[in-house]
């Protein structure tokens, strides 16, 4: 089977975008994707389009809206689809790109995630009540919030991690996210980090600064087969790995275990055999922090350090701008923001704009190997994607 | 590449089924599709999970189903997605289905679509008024009735198509749902033309009996390589073409034709041609009646009869279930229901029980190779695919 290459990665300035319609924040996300390409691209070039989005039904009032991306892009795709997987949205949508030119079924695909939330706020609140099973947990009060203050706890027992060190993963994503014109709290600045431990409760043991915010925005990444690539730009990226790992089960009371995800370390597993890596060659990652703790599981999950070191990761600088394997250089879900169905998006151009060394103040130096992450539900379900130059 | 079969399909009773709850019905669907396989197939074996759903969030409060699907499967496949396209959702989700194992990335694909409207009714009618463009269209009244009114308006004036003709297919879809009894209105029974013409008027010239219903009902196919199914099933059935058409363009204003459907007739011909088969090889097919307006146009632009004859073609009897080409032997979106994720399987299971001779009183003699229509939004976009033995 082909290779399977990215051409083009863009995302718009994520925030408070009451600015533009949802279809203008599509349209915005196709121009910033074309704005990497060397070359010209039409509507008509797509035989694919995978449109990511979570819940615009409910927060939009605006259903078929992979039918509303064919208008605002113009094209007749024979292979077209929205994608949902609340906050993994964006990278199964992704993945569904690589299986279409992976197959051979489609030449050039477009994937755009978007997500437009502060339109409605309580919408908004409503909608990420409704990711948890409603049915069995959420009506009990177990919430994102809640279910991940179960999950800091609890890793906070077993391994000994700390509330500080949590608030190092804010510290850290906001100093990056200040150096990312397009990040949601870039005018904002640094925080320090007796601002983050000192912030409102949300659910204890996590505070303000332990929560992604509620963001708009939307990402679009353009695929083709790596043979043909160079065509389009002198930097395409290629997909070494990809994959997916779930478990069955929703609840988190149905976890295998709540600090030690298994989805996540079968997605890991599965994206390096593919792509015949280890988890010291990779150089650079974005991952799912949409609650700081969440950053910290994962350095362990990810194999980036040993189970229950996480909170020593950080601690240590590692993850940091200048560490030894710099994390969430965009500014991560915490500063970016997490507009649900563009976050796996623009996971992946941040490490596009990384791997180009397209990344201004915040660029890693000589990186030729980057990873993202992206998480649903309790860690339930994770994408793993690993590209190269 | 590999050729890819279904070696089950089944369908839930469709209807009010608030005897059951979001995750009861989807087992159900798996308990159905399970009872049309002869050898006993195991949660594991499920690589690939496609679960069709067109709006859980309004209509169920439920988000993220498709890990919600995983849960109630017992399943952890390494390709999973919720996909929608409003009334083609199954349709799409099949058709990622089929492109999985078509990759060779999937061995085995479990494609599910379910749709629980009846829960909440005001949800259900906001649900159908968002899916046509909402700022541009719905909110000056262009809903799904209004549309397809002016589609039926025109029509009948480009060529004299009459309402006595658009009620002799709600004639005909009844008589086949009282012989199915999964249909939503199999208890109803048959209906005298009398009765359909002079039903409560929708939207001019639709009155009650051109309108398709709102249903609950899931529906659930597996897919494998064809050179495996007989493992599974003495009668599997082989994907013998499958496509999608869409405009580049969501409104109604925007189409090329409103009664000549270009995305149609684009999908039609490329399955046609994937299938090395033209029209006058089809022997059964289930199209996308949720006006009875849009049936007769299918007719046409599926190659059946000519452009303008549709009203003739059922005036004839040429598409009832003793007619040259029999056509929504299940009912149709009429008389067995219309829960949106659902219906796209939902054809595809009438179509696969046709060709193994499985469909009792509604049996047509000596089938061959069958075809289903699915359509989202103003005809806006269509799956065609095209079945043999």
């Amino acid at each position: 089977m082909t290779d399977v290459s990215i051409i083009g990665a863009g995302v718009t300035k994520f925030g408070n975008r009451q600015d533009v319609s949802y279809r203008e924040l599509m349209a915005e996300s196709v121009a910033e994707v074309l704005r990497t390409i060397d070359t010209e691209i039409l509507p008509n070039n797509f035989d694919g389009l995978f449109v990511a989005a979570g819940q615009p039904e409910l927060l939009n009032d605006q259903a078929n809206v992979a039918n509303l991306a064919a208008q605002v892009v113009g094209a007749t795709p024979s292979l077209i689809s929205r994608v949902e997987m609340a906050c993994s949205s964006g990278s199964v949508a992704f993945r569904q790109g690589w299986m279409a030119i992976k197959s051979g079924l489609a030449d050039m695909v477009l994937v755009m995630g978007i997500e437009k939330m502060t339109q409605n706020m309580k919408a908004a609140s409503k909608g990420l009540c409704i990711v948890p099973d409603v049915e069995y947990e959420s009506i009990h009060g177990i919430t994102a919030y809640s279910g991940f203050a179960l999950i800091a706890n609890q890793h906070m027992k077993e391994h000994g991690t700390t509330k500080e060190q949590m608030s190092m993963v804010a510290v850290k994503n906001h100093h990056n996210g200040a150096k990312n014109p397009k990040a949601h709290f870039y005018e904002m600045g640094e925080i320090t980090l007796e601002k983050a431990m000192n912030s409102r409760m949300v659910s204890e043991p996590l505070n303000l600064f332990d929560c992604s915010p509620i963001s708009d925005g939307a990402s679009a990444v353009i695929l083709t087969k790596s043979e043909i690539a160079r065509k389009f730009t002198d930097q395409p990226i290629k997909i070494l790995g990809t994959a997916q790992g779930i478990e069955p089960s929703m609840g988190i009371s149905n976890m295998s275990s709540i600090t030690e995800w298994k989805a996540l370390k079968q997605a890991a597993n599965s994206a390096y055999r593919m792509a015949e890596l280890s988890p010291s060659d990779i150089q650079v990652a974005e991952t799912h922090d949409c609650f700081s703790i969440a950053e910290i599981i994962e350095y362990e999950d990810l194999g980036f350090t040993a189970k229950g070191m996480g909170g020593k990761f950080i601690e240590d600088g590692e993850s940091h701008l200048d560490g030894s394997l710099p994390i969430n250089t965009s500014g991560g879900l915490k500063a970016k923001g997490h507009p649900i169905g563009a976050t796996g998006l623009a996971q992946i151009t941040e490490i596009v704009s990384q791997l180009r060394g397209q990344s201004g103040k915040r660029q890693v130096n000589d990186v030729e190997i980057g990873l993202t992450q992206n998480l649903s539900g309790f860690a339930t379900h994770h994408v793993v994607n690993i590209f190269g130059k």
